[in-house]
């Protein structure tokens, strides 16, 4: 790998100082209309490569390009079409892609796949997913969403509900916090998708206070970020089970009624039915914004790839206004 | 619904003035060499968001906006695949998208869904098709060939052949046809795909003067725009029947003769085999005129909904050249 | 087919002279960083029409309409969905999509269809791939990099490997060679993928010195170009002489061994099993930087189709260095 390239392969990538930095520039950026941001991409060209279909992600990825004045190409497909289905290797279309684009955009079902892709190539690489490993922006938009809602990003407690052990979103978020402050995370999961005790023991080490719990709404009053995910069918082999588990760690109303005046619900969407849709009515129901801040953190990190030049310095103090 | 929002959902949102100021302003596109137009959507981005397959209506709008100097951002699906597949709702990913982009053009297999997801949007919403319900934007370009093939909206005999009941298209033009005065309209379709009474009635009442015909040929002396459409194989069980049912309303050499020297034959295609290509050469084939008609069109439509001061009033008269 | 418009449909339309100056202009567009291209293709829109998917070769012309300042859209899909699927004829597609842009990218599974499409169309049609008949860009791509590479386009000794019957790359290349002067091509296959002998005979009256060989090995020391092709399984009814042909003409260090320390290796891309990846780093290896030739030879090729003007007529002596 080249050490003058930088890539966004993995959330540990990122200590608190460069994540703040990142912080402030996407808060700019959500601020401006899109006439008036500086075209710092013209000329560029990103190329998204989705071995996954992923709407939302990769249309995200591509209006942040769009909107710092760059180009996109674009590739998705299922698995068993194109170059991939003739057997190629990731590194091969990785490192020709590389000669029509100044930025790769990867999603691919192979954990680690997307860091060899940046191994072989000469432009800048972003992981959109890699399987059940890392989905990295996911979570810098997570902990974004976090620091504009609440102000801080320190000395929260944090909810991380449903699929923990698949799903890549809570994982790389939990990861992300370890970045924090006096955070407190509470891990709520039926058996099937409880955190891996390995990773649960790398947060402990890191500083983070974790506690698993089993009752969502007895914990609710304690909770400032109340993280919810998808919980897949695939994971279980009792429909009955399954609906068991979903059922269970449901936010509706009910739920809304235990949580502070002051905390926010999140979730990476889509969601199916793990939160009930009356509740996007209540200001505390954050996960529409979460999915806009999508644009302008990656308007961020796209910026900070393409760009040579070193970020200023800024405050470390972990508050959005300081 | 944001009432500051516009939105292009139906047909029967369009007045006569609306109509005709719309075509002018296609007509000045149409006009114009590509490098001459103003780039009224320069910084916009449009997100076209297709659940249905459409090469043509979804390159036409995209041609439309990159005309008009704005961006693209593209999702195309077959139902089995990206969020749709994980059950997210059209409310979800339209409120998600409007957050990417400036303007969303939906295709949808459902009726009545791009309505529901323009309601929950802060950016407007164009249907580019909503199952067996409406087509706007089709029916707007098909009467807006009428008037630049025509001269006129008003006074003209319009037969409608082929699939009445099922094709959106038909049926979309038949209800935009209510805002001209003094048209006629032949509905020509074999019994299973003949035209809902319940719309025969509401065309009926709406002024329009409204006969069932059986014999194409019989009737196209009378003809002034005889629109052809394409019959579904699936919507008959046997198989003879299809064949004898497309077989009696080709449109062929035979039927050019019986129709009027002034008439013209339009087609929202793909046809397969209901317009013979033997007819391509005759100057009264618009059918490929109508097609290009779609980018002109479309930027007109385009501007509107991204402009926010009133257009202006123009003649209502009706003719292209007053 | 109008006379005034540009198609490139196959290698068999060009000429010595069109070649080196297409190859000095796709030189000066190598050279330059993004940001210093003249915008030619300012405005313009080119439509993408792949049948059969191809990331590789569909992203590398968006890349160089990109580059040129031009915007693209684009369909690429399955035989199976779309239009396609409706029935509708290429020519009708091509008559439609024409309307919607400057230039025309197509590529389909049956031979002919492009220029099928291209004599119905007012815009410029370029042939992506059309079945196994021409894949012209890319012998235009496979002789720029041999004139790159090797400084000249004559006097060389040309080993063909792999699949010469069905792969439309190698025989696109084999006739584009009989614009040179003084080659020798070896043709080495096994059995079933063996050359066409009309294609062998229309070589040699051409002037081209053709020789079929078994050995790879064995003359190996004689060869400046190793164009090496993958062999599709499919052409195998038995699986173990399928696995006997491909293993027999492996590019390896061994036969890297075997190779002169001027020569090459060329592969169209993408490989599965007929380059080790050990070859990778021996500067000989030239495949990677093969594919990156795509971008700045189709740009080009899209700057002559898109421009009136003739082309300045530069030296014919095929030296890259005069």
């Amino acid at each position: 790998m080249r050490p003058d390239v930088k890539h966004v392969l993995s959330v540990t990538q990122f200590d608190r100082q460069f994540l703040l930095q990142l912080f402030h520039r996407a808060d700019e950026f959500a601020a401006l209309p899109p006439r008036e941001i500086a075209p710092v991409a013209r000329g560029a060209i990103m190329a998204t490569l989705f071995y996954e279909p992923s709407t939302r992600t990769r249309l995200s990825f591509e209006a942040a390009m769009t909107r710092l004045g760059g180009s996109v190409i674009s590739a998705e497909y299922a698995a068993s079409t194109s170059s991939a289905a003739k057997g190629e290797s990731i590194e091969d279309t990785a490192r020709v892609v590389a000669g029509y684009a100044d930025l790769l955009v990867i999603r691919h079902p192979a954990a680690g796949s997307v860091a060899r892709a940046a191994a072989v190539t000469d432009v800048p690489v972003i992981n959109a997913g890699d399987g059940a490993n890392e989905h990295p922006t996911q979570a810098l938009i997570d902990l974004y969403t976090v620091w504009r809602e609440c102000g801080r990003i320190d000395g929260l407690t944090v909810a991380l509900v449903g699929d923990l052990r698949f799903g890549r979103a809570a994982r790389s978020l939990a990861r992300l916090l370890t970045q924090t402050v006096g955070t407190k995370i509470y891990l709520v999961a039926p058996p099937v998708t409880r955190m891996d005790p390995l990773l649960v023991e790398e947060l402990r080490s890191a500083g983070l206070e974790v506690e698993e719990a089993d009752d969502l709404v007895a914990i609710a009053p304690e909770v400032d970020v109340l993280y919810q995910t998808r919980i897949q069918r695939e994971r279980f082999s009792d429909p009955d089970e399954y609906a068991a588990a979903c059922g269970r760690y449901v936010v509706d109303q009910r739920l809304m009624r235990a949580l502070p005046r002051h905390a926010i619900v999140l979730h990476p969407l889509p969601r199916v039915g793990e939160i009930d849709p009356e509740v996007d009515t209540d200001p505390r129901a954050a996960y529409f914004r979460q999915a806009r801040n999508g644009v302008p953190l990656r308007m961020a990190l796209i910026e900070w790839v393409l760009t040579p030049h070193p970020v200023t310095v800024l405050s470390t103090n972990g508050h959005r206004h300081a």
